[in-house]
């Protein structure tokens, strides 16, 4: 078959040279050889099995496939410029090597159901790959926590300070969120782990094949029920887009914080000089490259998402030469996110807090005057109306240029009587911190419960 | 608190009146208001068994709890301009109702909790609500695949004529689809099951709460373990979003089949009159409305989803009232997929198909060319030489206007000896069809198969 | 025709109910109800003129749609279930309102010239109202720049600080923005400035009607040269749509730079109360929701620029009812547009900045290093070395937390005897600024001059 | 600078080796490399005649960009791994070949104002190319249409048979939407034509530099007015990302018509073999994999656009780091187009239609339903009761199975007594196009003056 193409037998004219180079794959679907050779050897070896080839055929196919795996992966392979995609590419070179029995190779498949089981491969180990990353970037907040479990700080909502907190809190707020995102890569998984070999070009094939033992060889849980479905079916890259995209976006709001709380107006913590760049013109800047860059990497995976959705619109069952543009987002997503995983681990693990500064933050900005209302509740006053006294409270000392704990107690008398019986003045970004005892909360007591916890979790990772 | 904002306490200039309007949420979130008021009642009890209210207090302020939500569910309650929100709207009537005593509601707890636990219970609903209905589209088809097992009919590839199948198989192909979103939306709704309430404003409380008790009283399965992620996480909602988007993308995938094989070139199905419509020019037309409506409409899946998650892109922690933003796009498309999930399952019941032109143009078109190639293979041709010998004889038959069965032996034995030899002339759709026994393939007994299998399945939904 | 739809002529079966409500756009599209009276006023007086209806059915017909023009207007008018659109709910009221006559008006024309006609005349409204906001809010940067000549500030890359500038020219960067979206606005103005009435279902009509005429009545300053195009394009609506986008996106960044510059952290700007709200819980807060909703509206806008686009993709021509779907995102576009220019208009115009703290922060952070480089290059230092000697003038003074102005003589020898020629202590943020005397530059004279030019820009408006 | 980073001064740590890769825009900014010196040639030859640098140091580093183009362009310039960009590639080069004085090259200027003036300068240079390649596939529309004027055809809405139709008019449909597409393009480059160089990192600069000058040398029609929004602004970028989105979604359109009209239930048109391939196991099979590969390019567009979107949403002024994912979204979409674009007009240039497949099918389906319709409403019979009358006719033709040339006088008159004084029977495909004698209607006289206006037109590209 060298030189000529798979499917040249009724045709009368060339392909136009320029839709050779546009219909041609390879240089993006080389990517998937690995896969695409695995998969051929358990596809031939099952044909021999069944006895739909002969044993010696079978046993000639497995020792080519697995040269020219040899000669791709060392770099010795020859690519064409008419090997339309990998699938041709590693046959065309098989032929070369073991002669015209490699055309028995493709005996009871299709292309169709044959890149569709290689991108299912691929996409498994990519989630795999992914949320190890992501457990290695979990671990990081984890040890964070740990380390600033007695670091007092101001929360935030809105970007306005809210209530004093404890830092681990707020790396542990990340943890959960990463969390959140393994489960996620985890059930899309299951969807991406059934094999569509098997499915032919749409309907199933003539020959008695075993679907079944070529599943379990390359490792799928299980095998499509529907040939038609399973190759047409890309929910699976689509679900695996969705699933970057939105770590991609917590790593975005991870990253605008650190911009933000690196910047020198907020000085509440510093990143390493090794993640920062300077400026061409202005010799004073250290700039925070790599959280800009994480966060500006989030409109990638979002368009991504977008292309494959767009893709798939209204496109009608089985295969569709649209679909060749499924690869292309997908590797760039998985490589873009092994990319941003990675440096977020390490990045974190390197970012220095201003304790000093974060602590005396905790105490401005009257951020326990929530805890100010709660003690009035505790002595009956409607939470409404405790809000409404605490408000007033706030102005007056904002009018005065003080705090809650310069009030004196006429001050508070003044403004209601059971102001002064609450002890406004011992409230501290500590034991305000630490009166949030509920489940979740950020009292010491709270979060150590959920560390221990984590470190259970983690043992089963 | 009539008439005043729950915020006003320290502030001095009232709100501009276009920010009033601008960030009221009310005509958006009162859809909201059962999830609401359902929370603050197991909230309000909790609060009194751990002895934060007195019982009496909780028992006026159920009581008024479920007189505001008689009054929203039969129309007599009366929205007012100024209420901010659902929450703030319920509070304002359960004073007018009970008295200041209502202001202990909201006693350790923050709208950034509450608006957070009612969207995951609204979410969590719809999430039933539309696998549900997904369920119930499945048993259409599965019924179709019952009624057309008998029905041949051409596939596609490319939107060209590919192989015989069994129509049943097209039906089933649309099952196994719809089965993974229900699938993914089940897999989303584990991680929207999770209560955020006692999370407060995102530090915890100060009050002795029982979480685990509320959520057991609202049916979730688990509480949230950081207050900080809690309020902050929209995850759940994008990923609803996501799952719309998935669906909607293979209703539009059936749309566009189904506006191609009704139309006149194809006939091959009709819909009846009451899902189709005329023009107000054209006395002649029968518009297929209803299926490209629903195809019209996924784009407006996808930009929801990504709507919310370009809201989500770089937000900082915790609570921001860019998430006010986070209800419209989702109650559209609950909504629409609802509308759209129960027109397709009743245009789908009531597709009728034309079996004989079915059946006749499955006799065209070459489409038994892989079963002639799989014969000379089980002849030991390899199947690229196969493959080439076929397409020669397609390239043979079209020039000479005439199909398979018209071949004559000298004929075939002048392409290829072993072609004489194969039968080609008893090939017909049913018999190659019938060759496809591999599961997941288009033969009666695959297909058949896999009904049973569904009957199980279909049990244990 | 009343109760008929106008197109039942051929059809046996009723239509599904539920196929009626969700076909049905009347709830969206009654809004252009006015185009729609006004188009079809010039469309049968043109019939009249042309002889195609005598002038006493035009004139019958005109004085009806007035009536029903009135009625809508007041809220008179009663809507009913069946009245698919609002081309037929006001056909409908036409007709009991003059009788028989009524059915002359659709003489000509189909609903496919006609909605497009309507949309696009909404458009072309839409637009212009866009563009007096966005000449509105230019005009409210221009007088804070005015007002802020003299404040200095720093500027920020990075969101660490850069450079000392005017504060007048960070206003004058969001006039030029914003200039590009009027003239982005209008340019789209021109494309949809085309009327597409008279094209009738897709071929053009038999009626010797005057489209020239029309187009001048309803102020077209064309009419489409090809029928089958002007009822399958929504290209302006498409247009449209980015135009918002695009606008939004620059409002998000001004958004963020407001939410930034009035945290407390950096306290650079004041929001007046009128543009906050508080928090439910802790009464302290004083909240930027005005920016922050406006920021979170961007993924609206971007979203329905997708579902747009979605819809257009792949859509054969001409008339498709996905088509249908065109109208909610735009209207919805176009609201929230006017909504949140004219909120931030106000709000920028009632923009408190706090100068000293900004004249106090230039003067910090080693801001007038580049100025520092720059004489070193007039003193024929390369600039590449200049900028190496100040980024170690810059690290010794932070080791020993000094600025540029505490420097002695001996210091800036001991690092480079050039350093102690070029007056380096004498670098203030004001003379730093007006060294930016290029075109565009933030020196006094730039920006005096760029503000003159303004002036003469504004009258053109 | 040889082996140093531009802005290592203040710098204690040495840049982590993965974020050195990470932050590395080489290998996607190369492309750069042309625009990026020739600014550099002008902006050095203007720092000479300012007197800001000698005339013969700008002399040599005129000379040594020159040889590094020069190196570039034929393959020996070698790139180093710590090169960051392509400027600092340049420079890094530039010294190496003349020495020190290489490091003037950067007087008066940023990398901020550098890339955003290189950037510009490829855009431009993208638009005219993309604008003259859909100015050719114009013309290729025009001469299809100029031989197929006398071929009548169906023309679809809903897919469905709507009125005959010149298929000239087809073709000159899209003539049209790309027509749009040219005026789009080129007003984007009225907003991308605006010089930022000069603006340096962000205020501006210290030397007395002529911007004009610079600009005229470059080919920019003006200077930006705003040194913080020039640099910050990348609007041109995304309106780029648009126009792309826009063409790209036209031909899409186009796409889609192609699969379903080369369908061979269709058998309209067919597509040469250059432009099918065939199927790897199904021999039989021509599939139609360019247009399908177009279709499926369209959500890569979009998907860039989001991306670049989602990128500036929120994004402080002035340059971020986020801004280098700029660049790689717009490049594919320009190598995309371009691709195409072309392919599109090679393609539509070969297409084969079959006439009389056409000529037959445009006299079935009632076609004419809408002539017979009109000449009632001649005979002063209301559109919307003619429009029934027709329609009842449809459906006793249909109901017997006979056209309306097959109709009896009589039961013309049973049907209505007008209908048989219209002379239904002479109503043809050809008549009934030519009826349609609007401007921009199917009529061979609308169409012959539109091909008229044309020629004229295209004398002007």
């Amino acid at each position: 078959m060298t030189g000529k193409k798979a499917w040249s037998g009724r045709f009368t004219e060339p392909t136009h040279p320029l839709v050779e180079r546009f219909n041609a794959s390879l240089s993006v679907d080389k990517r998937l050889y690995r896969s695409d050779i695995k998969g051929s050897i358990a596809h031939v070896k099952m044909l021999a099995r069944q006895k739909i080839i002969l044993n010696k055929e079978s046993t000639a196919i497995v020792r080519g496939l697995k040269e020219v795996e040899r000669e791709i992966t060392c770099g010795a392979f020859g690519f064409h410029d008419r090997d339309e995609d990998i699938h041709m590419a590693v046959e065309r070179r098989l032929t070369e090597i073991i002669g015209a029995v490699a055309g028995k190779l493709h005996t009871a498949r299709s292309r169709n159901d044959q890149v569709a089981t290689d991108f299912r491969m691929y996409v498994k180990e990519a989630t795999l790959e992914i949320t190890g990353l992501i457990r290695n970037l979990q671990q990081v907040f984890y040890k964070q926590a740990k380390k600033h479990i007695d670091t007092l700080s101001p929360s935030y909502t809105h970007l306005q300070p809210a209530q004093p907190i404890r830092l681990a809190h707020w790396f542990l707020a990340y943890y959960e969120m990463f969390d959140r995102d393994v489960s996620r890569f985890l059930d899309s998984y299951k969807r991406t782990d059934v094999m569509p070999l098997g499915s032919a070009a749409l309907a199933g094939t003539n020959f008695p094949i075993d679907r079944e033992w070529v599943a379990s060889q390359l490792g799928f849980s299980a095998v499509s029920r529907n040939s038609l479905d399973a190759v047409a079916d890309r929910d699976f890259a689509v679900e695996f887009l969705f699933c970057c995209s939105m770590t991609a976006t917590h790593l975005s709001r991870l990253a605008e914080e650190l911009v933000i709380f690196t910047s020198s107006e907020f000085s509440a913590m510093e990143l390493p000089d090794a993640f920062c760049t300077g400026s061409s013109i202005m010799p004073q800047k250290k700039n925070p490259d790599v959280p800009e860059l994480i966060r500006g990497k989030t409109g990638r995976f979002n368009g991504h998402l977008i292309s494959l959705l767009t893709l798939l619109k209204g496109l009608p069952l089985a295969y569709n030469k649209d679909m060749q543009e499924d690869k292309e987002p997908l590797f760039d997503a998985h490589d873009q996110l092994v990319s941003i995983l990675t440096l977020s681990a390490d990045m974190l693990g390197a970012l220095r807090v201003d304790k000093e500064r974060l602590a005396k933050r905790s105490e401005q900005g009257f951020m326990t005057a929530v805890d100010v209302a709660d003690r009035l509740v505790m002595l009956s006053v409607p939470f409404r109306s405790a809000h409404e006294i605490v408000g007033r409270l706030v102005r007056h000392c904002e009018d005065r240029g003080i705090t809650f704990t310069d009030l004196t107690d006429a001050e508070l008398k003044g403004m209601d009587p059971k102001l002064a019986r609450i002890g406004v003045g011992d409230l501290t970004p500590e034991s305000s911190a630490d009166g949030k005892k509920s489940v979740g909360g950020t009292s010491r007591q709270s979060i150590s419960a959920r560390i221990k916890e984590m470190e259970k979790e983690m043992k089963k990772w």
